[in-house]
């Protein structure tokens, strides 16, 4: 029996379930201690049916969504449109996606200047949109070729956990996370997989390097897509992500379509059980294409992740 | 509340514990499936108090261990001595540690081959005495400057999850994981801390090797004092390791030394709320020195043990 038989052998079977301890633990452990995990849906905007922005949010609010992720990529002159076509609505900006020039851990230090100055542009403006945060990847693999320790001390201004004081003002992650927590919202490493991001494969990679940086603007998300390939538990992963975790990005689970368009590999139920053990307040937000017609398959993936949320 | 305050208070109000519906779960992803997790004791054999070989194994027995841990080095020459003085007694080999000459992921190829010679000589006498594995550190820092991604290639033959077909005949571990499996052992990975060890840090880390390289002769274990260190959370790091966690590595959480000797800090009840959730049927074995006089300590160590294990 492999791992995805498994997952929906369990789901028939009702197998999945965290205990009233465990939900304990779980309140303990979260951002939000003593609330219950919260399932907020979000889609990219790029993801959408083809229309205006206000069409879009119609539709949303029509699906039930919680938020909407948009782009990073010229965010800064979106905002007061953006602003105003929000007001009075029940969605929110859940996220902003990338969109951010240059490198952080390239091996050539322009570019990394390059990419300090984008992300600081990007977070004020997803500040001023109220997002959770701005996602980021550190680097994608054709972008450095940075060894992988020296990577991390960059970011981090130390790579030994027992150095007495890691030299923060040389921590790349200090300065964003500043900017970020001053703006009112965080920066969230992005883990991919390797054939996208050598460097950042895992949740707890992520979250060890938060917790090594321990700055309020710092955080991190989870990609199922990625997770798929990296992790060997999406519920181990999610709990070492913890308070950590602020963001997740969902997709089907063969060829990264709206869930539900890969059938029963579309099984989501150990990592949702994992957001519940967590207390997760945040968004689950759709970052994926789709085979059929996003009129139908939009709304279909939203209730299969209600019901499969509701099982965990 | 920090982390180990967060437990040691979870520990007070009883909120670690697992519910049937989850060790149902469990027991589905523990490779004795349907099995209930158990507890079995072990002690690195240099960490005992002095005395002879049949005089250590008198004490184990009385303290109610049930494994001894051997060093690899000089242990083909005491193959024959030491199955001569476990026979009828209670104590077996849990796990044979490491003694490697040469180095896996070395930059230099005669010392992976040196490697690769010295850990197939020392699995085919963990594999005589009947141990669960020999565990190996893929390279301690001092000993490679192989750049990360290559390193890991080395070990598992690829390192894109989209490769179709990984080049099993370069791959290290299949050559040594099929040389352990033939000798009806292990090789057993170990994530150390990145003082140490910088390549390989994480549980999910050494599982996801694990699953690249799909051997039954190739496992991983955990140290609780490098997970200190390393995991965000010791739940979630067992629960990815799943399956393919094979040993413990125990010792107090500040000091490393007999579990208890650090006072609250030495707090297990989350690693082994994670070890019950997959059923874990081996070793938890002790590599730690001692402030105390041993003979109080040790004893003092594995009460500690039983009764959070009973706990979590």
């Amino acid at each position: 029996m492999d791992r995805r038989q498994f997952l929906t052998a369990a789901a028939a079977a009702g197998l999945v379930g965290i205990s009233h301890r465990t939900k304990a633990v779980a309140a303990a452990l979260s951002p939000a201690s003593g609330k219950q995990a919260v399932l907020r849906l979000s889609i990219q905007e790029d993801k959408m049916p083809d229309g205006d922005f206000e069409a879009k949010l119609d539709r949303l609010e029509r699906w039930g969504f919680a938020g909407i992720e948009l782009r990073g990529k010229g965010l800064p002159d979106r905002v007061e449109q953006i602003k105003k076509a929000l007001r009075g609505r029940s969605i929110k900006v859940s996220a902003v996606c990338t969109g951010v020039d240059g490198c952080l851990i390239s091996d050539r230090p322009e570019l990394r200047d390059e990419a300090m100055r984008s992300v600081k542009k990007i977070l004020t403006a997803a500040g001023e949109l109220e997002a959770v945060g701005l996602i980021v990847v550190p680097a994608f693999n054709r972008h450095s070729t940075l060894e992988h320790r020296k990577a991390r001390e960059l970011l981090t201004g130390f790579a030994r956990w027992d150095e007495e004081q890691p030299d923060r003002e040389k921590a790349l992650l200090q300065e964003l996370g500043d900017h970020a927590a001053k703006n009112g919202t965080r920066l969230l490493l992005e883990p991919l997989n390797r054939h996208e991001c050598y460097f950042l494969r895992t949740l707890v990679d992520a979250a060890s390097i938060c917790r090594d940086v321990s700055n309020p603007g710092i955080a991190m998300m989870g990609d199922f897509w990625h997770m798929t390939w990296e992790e060997t538990s999406d519920l181990g992963a999610f709990i070492s992500a913890g308070s950590y975790l602020r963001h997740v990005h969902i997709a089907s689970r063969r060829r990264r379509k709206m869930p539900g368009e890969d059938g029963e590999a579309d099984n989501y139920l150990l990592g949702f059980a994992g957001l519940k053990w967590i207390g997760y307040q945040d968004y689950i937000s759709m970052e994926c294409g789709s085979i059929g017609d996003r009129d139908t398959t939009i709304p279909a993936a939203a209730e299969l992740i209600r019901k499969q949320w509701n099982q965990a």
